[in-house]
C-alpha cells in the first residue's frame, strides 16, 4: 500500500532523475509524509522509500543520515503545513477568521488522518525531538490565537482556558479520524462554542450556566 | 533523589525481610510509583529499586522479568488509583458527584505531577501496552460519566464532545503540573463548565452564546 505511488516497474531499473539540492529533499519530504501516513514508523522502510524517489539509499542517507532523522524531517514539515493551512486571511472579523483557521485545520485532520493521529497519541517513532515540534507548534497556536485578540502575556487562567481547549481541539480531532460520523461543520462550530466558553470563564469566572446541572441536558 | 526514600546504609547489607508474593509485588508497585514518579523511564535503575526494597535483583526480576514488565505494572496500578480516586459518593446530586469526581482527579494530578504528565505527554518509555492502559483508563471515565446521567449509547456528537472534553481535562492537568499557578477550585469549575458546554452542544448544537464574538470577551 505505501509503494501505491510509486510507479510500478519491475523489469526496468528505476530512471534516475537529476535534481537540484532542494528539490530532492523536497521530493523526499513529500514522499516521507505518504510513506509515513499510510504505515507506522516501524513499518516504513527506507529502502522502498529510495525506491519510490529512484535514488539510491545511500543517497537518501546523505539527505538524512538515520531513518529518524528522515521521520523528523517529515513531521517539521507535516507541522509547517498544519501552520499555513490554519493561517486565516487578515481579512474578517475575529470571529470569521477563527472559523476559517479551524476550517482549516480540519481539513489538515482529513488529510492526515491516522499519521496525525499517531503523532498525538505518541506511541513508536515519537521521542523528545517529535514531542517539542509537536508543543513548539501548540504554542504558535496559542501565540496566534492571542494575536487575533490583542493579548500578548496571558494570565494563568487565560493560559489554562487554552491549553485546555486544545486539547479539546486534538482529543475531537483523534475521535474524528477514528469515527468520520460528525460532520465538519458542527465539530467546528463545538470547537467555536468551547473556545467561547472556556475564554469567557478565564476572563469572568464561572457563568449561572453551570448551576442548572447537566443532568436535564442529557436526559433532555 | 530517586533514592531518598531508600535508607542509607553503607556498610551493612540491606536488611532481607519476608514477604509473601502479594505483600512483596505490591511492596515493588508501591516503590516503582515513587521511583518513576522522580525519575524519567531511561533514568530508573533496577538495581536502585531492588535495593530499596532490600531484595536482590533476581528476585525483582521475578517479580517482573523486565524493566517494561515493571513500568507497565506500576502505570496499571496508578491507573486503578485514578479510578478509585475519582469516585464520587454514590449520594448527592449528579452536580455534586461530579464535582466530587473532579476533586478526586486534581488530587490525583497533585500526587503524582510530573509523572502523570509525562505520561500524558507520551514520548520515552510509553509504548502500545502503556497506550491502551491509558485509553482504557479514558473509556472507564467516559462510561462513569454517561451511567450518571443515564446513557448507555452516546451518539456521535456526544462521544465526540465528551472525548472531546477528557482532552480538556488532561491539558490543563499537564498546564497545572507546569505552572501551578490557578486555584484548584477555579479549575474544578472551568471543567465543570467546559462538560456542561460540550453536552448541551452535543444534545440541542450551537447556542446563542456562539454568536457574541470572543474579541469582547478578552478585551472586556
Amino acid at each position: 500500500m505505501a509503494t501505491a505511488r510509486a510507479p510500478r516497474r519491475k523489469p526496468a531499473p528505476p530512471p534516475r532523475t537529476r535534481l537540484d539540492v532542494d528539490e530532492r529533499r523536497a521530493q523526499l519530504l513529500a514522499l516521507g509524509g505518504t510513506f509515513f501516513t499510510r504505515q507506522a514508523y516501524d513499518e516504513v522502510s527506507i529502502d522502498d522509500v529510495a525506491k519510490a524517489a529512484g535514488i539510491s539509499k545511500g543517497l537518501l542517507y546523505h539527505y538524512f543520515p538515520t531513518k529518524r532523522d528522515f521521520y523528523v524531517a517529515v513531521i517539521e514539515q507535516s507541522a509547517r503545513r498544519l501552520l499555513e493551512m490554519t493561517r486565516a486571511p487578515d481579512a474578517g472579523s475575529p470571529m470569521d477568521r477563527l472559523r476559517a483557521g479551524l476550517d482549516g485545520y480540519l481539513r489538515y485532520v482529513q488529510e492526515n488522518g491516522p499519521a496525525y493521529a499517531a503523532l498525538l497519541r505518541g506511541g513508536i517513532g515519537n521521542d523528545a525531538a517529535v514531542g517539542r515540534i509537536v508543543e513548539d507548534t501548540r504554542k504558535r497556536f496559542i501565540k496566534r490565537l492571542l494575536a487575533d485578540v490583542g493579548v500578548e502575556q496571558p494570565g494563568p487562567r487565560l493560559r489554562a482556558a487554552l491549553r485546555g481547549w486544545l486539547g479539546f481541539v486534538e482529543a475531537t480531532a483523534v475521535d474524528h479520524v477514528d469515527h468520520q460520523d460528525v460532520d465538519l461543520g458542527v465539530l467546528r462550530e463545538m470547537l467555536v462554542e468551547m473556545l467561547l466558553t472556556a475564554v469567557r470563564f478565564a476572563m469572568t469566572g464561572p457563568q449561572a450556566a453551570g448551576s442548572n446541572g447537566w443532568t436535564p441536558l442529557v436526559a433532555g
